[in-house]
């Protein structure tokens, strides 16, 4: 079977750009979206110069996204309202990943609690229920996905309210060299969301960069 | 210098016995706190049986809360306002660490988000400025502590507003043989205690009993 095509939204950001790496090393076919094609086109030539055989090329947003099968939205907060209501029509009956983390730029060792639920619940109600949302890889440093074959020595937390939308992206995960659990409902995506606060926090306190999590006492 | 004197609120529970069997091995003075004096004796007794030379007694909660230097709250959350209402007098210019995790029973594996905030957040607005309220210990499981010698394998988060009274519970966590981090400000306790739904949830899709978390990638 062919592998489905990944649009990554953002992805000329680190993050994003990372999983276009890995994903790109393992044969699925990527187009990096960015609001500016150049950018995009740009980013997919590094991708490819690093990763021989690749398929991955660049796109305005929308129009990864319309070519995709798989979306990932790798952007900052800020910019996830807009851009999801650029490409809403895109996405439907197509599978959504977020990886979008929603701290507060004032506040980035807190945990955040908006009024409107974490990030990834936000981006379902907007999408509505033709969109699968998935919420994952928000815990997961940038600079860890940047060797295809290096160990990432952080587990994904799969959050969403399809079990089979999660099974994909938990697939996903380990064709790029990742561990990764479902980890619950959607609404869990407030934890995972957070963790990258307490993670932040534990950088600074410890003087680390790439504090990640683990999973434990799971034979899975 | 003398060790100090630990209450555990509801630790006749499992939670709050296995914390107490880990202090008392390692020679903290323990008082178990519960409604009923005759099972806080029990208790008690139970746990000196298997720690030879601990000092373990056991009281109503006030009295606990009232003899110790440090007081852990370890009761259910819909108990936790009543209980804290008993003590509160008693807690004034004392630490107070809370292991409380505020699942809702209907929904356990869910992460809760509570109007209020999490429960050490209320825990710390019940009691005043005059209590330093120390979020801990919510991600271990119970019968992880069980054997005062065998390797905890789940971190503790340590989240609070305060960072000596943090450091204070990172080096108690240490002394019961467990791993810990200074997790951030006490608004983070929304994570940890939301932790706990995720851990819940990967337990069951996964047929595992004792899933924890650890930190990765910090050399502390």
């Amino acid at each position: 079977m062919d592998k489905p095509t990944i649009a990554i939204l953002g992805g000329t950001g680190p993050e994003g750009a990372g999983l276009a790496l890995r994903w790109g090393a393992a044969g699925y076919p990527i187009i990096i979206g960015s609001r500016d094609a150049t950018r995009a086109a740009m980013t997919a030539h590094e991708l490819r110069e690093k990763v021989a055989g690749s398929n991955i090329s660049g796109a305005v947003n929308l129009e990864a996204a319309e070519q995709a099968q798989i979306v990932v939205l790798s952007v900052p907060f800020d910019g996830q309202a807009r851009i999801l209501a650029d490409v809403a029509t895109a996405l439907q009956g197509k599978l959504l990943i977020t990886a979008v983390v929603p701290l507060d730029p004032q506040a980035k060792r807190r945990a955040p609690n908006w009024p409107d639920g974490p990030a990834a619940v936000q981006a379902q109600k907007q999408l509505g229920e033709g969109v699968k949302v998935v919420a994952a890889f928000q815990n997961v440093g940038a600079h860890q996905l940047q060797e295809p074959s290096a160990e990432v020595d952080c587990d994904v937390l799969v959050c969403g309210d399809d079990r089979a939308a999660k099974d994909q992206v938990v697939a996903l995960a380990e064709a790029g060299g990742m561990r990764a659990w479902d980890a619950g409902p959607l609404a869990n995506a407030l934890v995972v969301e957070g963790m990258t606060a307490l993670l932040i926090n534990i950088n600074i306190r410890y003087k680390s960069k790439g504090a990640g999590i683990r999973i434990t006492n799971v034979n899975a």
